[in-house]
């Protein structure tokens, strides 16, 4: 029996993190917003209670459901007969498994931002949280919500590439090229708040999980050569990555935080035996596919080439292009379905799709494999 | 004395017409919740009333502030306490300045589609009558809201590129290559709802807006070849425009629904004696700026070479694409800025910039001498 | 009777112009050495005989096959038994005809550069003394060359764009932004060497050419808004024009030397009712074309979607891209296929094309017509 | 003493292999007719004798200087009084070096196709064979010929990227997707005649080559993962390796003949503490570049940012594309210099660049160390 099986209407959400000069709790929140199934009506912004308060205030909640700690708002909030429903966890990595733990257990359904967890041994104890738990789970790698990788997805499922042979992943930044200071490279770069990986936990693990989404296949094993190459930098800031899947396939995954040029180049190409794929998170509405021996088609989001799966997660005619935001927004609105399904007691339709704490595992695991690879001259790690 | 002097909070919102199966309605409801600065409370979304209630009721309207007409919603709204503080209208064109005078009269804001009116005499009664209201009244031509539209303009006043000789425009379309039907199709192509113009009234307008705003150029004349190349269309369909500018600057404007592989292919050229620079809608986020004799820079948005006049329009960081909805809510934000000074008897800041009734008329005037010019076999039109 | 029956291995070529400093010289002498069809044993390179001697000496002439004038290298080289089988005529403008039908009027093939003449007078001229001589005379309209105009041309004549309704051609350099000096820009701009054209002759002509090259299209009518942007300029640096094909297609040609950060922007975009595609001379290996109503592809020189019509012109597989000099040469490649022809007295195979003297005619119409439409403030001319 | 002291004029060319049919026999003749330097008189075209006399027939040769062995040809050419002063050798692999020593013993300039040799016995004794003749040794590591790569290269000695952290080469290309046939196919897939690479030897070396030319850092050791994805394939169709470098710099390469959509897909980045490049081959006149913290620059070859580096081997201006073909010309340009100046017992000037008989063991020992790598589970394989 589901806790909210009697709720009606928009669903009504809370916040732990994400005060004052957070990047990723803004943006939560406007992909809270864009579709109307959210209302934000209680937070734990902050750790700083001060900060807690002028967060709340800033936000137009209400000075009772503006909380100090996130034990005080899971616990008031489960009792409330309009509590939250759910709660969108941006912290640092450090806080996730805490934080989503008080909630799993009272039943209130979980979006977490990723990395799973700063550790494994976290990751681990909150998949077993979220597998106990009759709430859902939901982990925002938000670029699988863009709208043309759901369609690659499709298409891989279909054989439109036949049997994939090369996996190639990146994801590309610049801001860490020279010794960064702030609030986001602070934490960023610190493994008691990042955990052992900077770029492969903050920015591989989206490579990782991308490539995993859209070819379908599982990773059995890698080898890594990962490096610090800022000065002083306590965490990785490039990763050098050979993947091994299973059925034969093998990839590569390069991860940087110190490639100028660079703003948020995550990009992923798939190479099967009947074609091939490329698509980039910086021009997200097209995706180039060769089916072997024919021309290359660019496929658009809302055009000729659009499937069913792009438009179910799209807002606008082809053209008009849509970005990060949306694709984010995207993972809130699967997850508003599965939470309205769970309402009625019932599964979401087959074709919602949102990242899973089992997503968040492969996540921890893969910086955890880079990490000890790397500490063994790149030697290959199990991942199964 | 504004009729909203006492309001805090969000922005209680109206919606005429933006009904089931209507494109432009679902971009403004998105555009206004985005920010979380309007909450949609009432609508008169159909002029069927089975389907305006239909839609109402789909939208989590409250069915006393669902109506059947505009001017009901207007009469109700007026009288209620916490009744509507803006209206977006967002009907095919002949219904703009009906509407719109309903709300304005009674000194409620008007958030307004494009173009703005289909006729030049509907055009000027409704600046009249925008003019002696206490309401503002903001159009959305949207694509000013591109923070690196914003850039644009701002480089341009900052003198980069220098006098300013030369103007490229387009906005080319395929959708309208064959006789079209459906909801869309049906309205854009008749002129009894649309207006004179085809293209010219539906994407012209847009890329006639955009020069203007992005050059600060006063027209002073134009010279138009249009086409109506689908056999038993009633409008235009394609136009060739030839501008000029006070101060001497020359500009062209394609304009086009049949050009297959053109999505929304809206695009803008400035060629100063200093310096050029080149944008594309689909592309938003790049910003190509060459200063004479100097390598071509690549400005994105978010990114080194990014103003405070983009950086005030953005919510992201840079290679994190921002598109269609984001920009098209900077006009309900800045109109929410405007609001907000409104209630307090302020102007807004001087940064804040929405396109206005006088643009608005500017776009009417640019149809209707399209449609006088070719008329006259391609004469210049004087536009000031 | 052709003046060469009995020729075999390379053809001799003379050149008039193309001493030191010279550009469009040296690209000639490339294109004719590209394919070893040519050997270059000839040259009146300079009208000043210092110079003449120095260029033809730096290139390897044998000094008694080095001229001060082209008059006496035709008179002596029609004479020899081993002299020029054809002459590459590359000077400035207004030397054109005066060469041309020197070597005309010998059987000697010519080889020249656009614009055909400097005037109209010069143009019909010219016309007549190619129709009345033995010899070829070939225009190095060398855009037309690249072996993906060719395809486009092809596809257009095959149907697969349906019928033509719109035409978008541009030409857009930077190099005459400011007032400008040296040899190049010299002569360019003086109206007594180029012509009354500035812009229009040295870069509309091309973009003019290739319209009608690709589309098949006649053009009937323009209107021309020119202008001369650069204070004391003599000749048009920016020019606009409207065109009517015959059988109701319309077109835009821009063209402008003052338009910083364009190179060589030469672009050619064409509709049709069942398709378009779209080319750029600066990444000439690649014609985007969209069927309409399907995705847009990507075809490629030497790639999956590349046909005979570019292949027979194309040296390299995919993907090794071939540029400005290729498509130059294979102007020259086309020529020695009609030279050898015509040894034998035949005809060349009917898929050899150049851009002919009528061609020529045609361009120097267009910029005579700009001139004259601009004059009489963008009247249609007639071009017919 | 050289054997050409007294030469003048053109540099007579011989060439071993390049008989119908051949792919790349025909670059090397085009690239070493595109500049007037040189002048093919001889050859061996074929060991097919009938084929040898056909290929030579067509391209001109006098029958005398048709041979049929390269044996023949280097004994009888060393003794004419102008026989050949350069030989290209353009077969398959595994006869490199048996017809490279033949001519370097008598003191006959090579420029040999890659890579060196199938073997790395063979490439050590090349080298010692080179080493101790007085004739030039040319390796057409073509893509080094390219002016913006020049550029990189001469930005990255210049110290505009700062120290060099991050180098990513790439080498996509899709022609070996499926099995094939043919005889480019046939001999790039048999271990006896191609070596113990496939695409690691036919691309991956040109990959290699280029990182190290242009970035000047020293490999010390690789891991590679290599495949062979095709059934029956025996030598590799796919790689992925990773790399060190003297200093600190990592790398990763990428080489793939099995991905679909990519026909010659070679492009390197490279990320440095003050910068980064990109370059792809496919679009070769363009280098982009990012200092750290400042816009990114599109330079383009001829353009603002161009320096000598890239004028010197340039023959057109910017916007004009040059290609692949201008690319290969260049390092017969450079042969041609060191040539010239070989005859007068100097050196060339500094700036002159070639690629060397130890680039070309460099390229031998990649090999060499990634299928020794793979073989041990993509073990670090020592390069130095």
């Amino acid at each position: 029996m589901t806790k909210f099986a009697n709720r009606k209407g928009p669903i009504r959400l809370g916040m732990v993190g994400g005060g004052k000069d957070a990047f990723i709790g803004a943006v939560h929140r406007i992909a809270a917003r864009l579709d109307g199934e959210y209302e934000l009506v209680a937070g734990a912004l902050s750790s700083t209670p001060d900060r807690a308060q002028e967060s709340g205030a800033a936000l137009g909640l209400a000075p009772d459901r503006t909380y100090d700690s996130f034990t005080a708002m899971a616990q008031r909030e489960a009792r409330l007969k309009d509590g939250i429903e759910a709660v969108a966890i941006v912290t640092p990595n450090h806080v996730h498994y805490a934080a989503a733990k008080e909630f799993l257990r009272r039943g209130i359904h979980v979006i977490c931002d990723k990395p799973l967890t700063a550790t494994m041994a976290e990751a681990k104890k909150l998949v077993a949280e979220a597998e106990k738990s009759d709430a859902l789970f939901v982990l925002t790698h938000n670029y699988t919500g863009y709208p043309m990788i759901r369609q690659a997805r499709a298409m891989i499922q279909n054989g439109d590439l036949g049997a994939i042979r090369v996996v190639q992943a990146e994801y590309a930044q610049d801001w860490l090229t020279e010794a960064a200071t702030g609030k986001q490279a602070d934490w960023r770069t610190d493994p008691a708040r990042s955990g052992a990986g900077g770029s492969t936990g903050d920015i591989g693990t989206h490579a990782y999980n991308l490539a995993c989404f859209v070819t379908g296949l599982t990773p059995t094993s890698l080898a890594a050569d990962i490096q610090s190459f800022v000065p002083g930098r306590r965490v990785d800031d490039n990763a050098h990555v050979m993947l091994r899947f299973e059925g034969g396939a093998r990839g590569m995954l390069w991860c940087s935080q110190v490639a100028p040029g660079n703003e948020n180049g995550l990009s992923l190409r798939v190479y099967g035996d009947k074609g091939g794929i490329s698509w980039c998170q910086e021009d997200p509405n097209k995706l180039w596919f060769t089916p072997f021996g024919k021309p290359t088609q660019l496929l658009t989001r809302g055009g000729a080439g659009a499937s069913a799966h792009a438009a179910r997660v799209s807002r606008t005619p082809g053209g008009h292009p849509e970005g990060y935001l949306e694709g984010f927004a995207n993972i809130y609105a699967e997850a508003a379905r599965a939470i309205r399904a769970n309402r009625e007691g019932k599964q979401p339709a087959s074709e919602v799709i949102y990242p899973t704490v089992q997503d968040g595992l492969a996540g921890v695991r893969f910086v955890d494999a880079c990490v000890r690879s790397s500490t063994r001259n790149a030697a290959w790690i199990d991942l199964t």
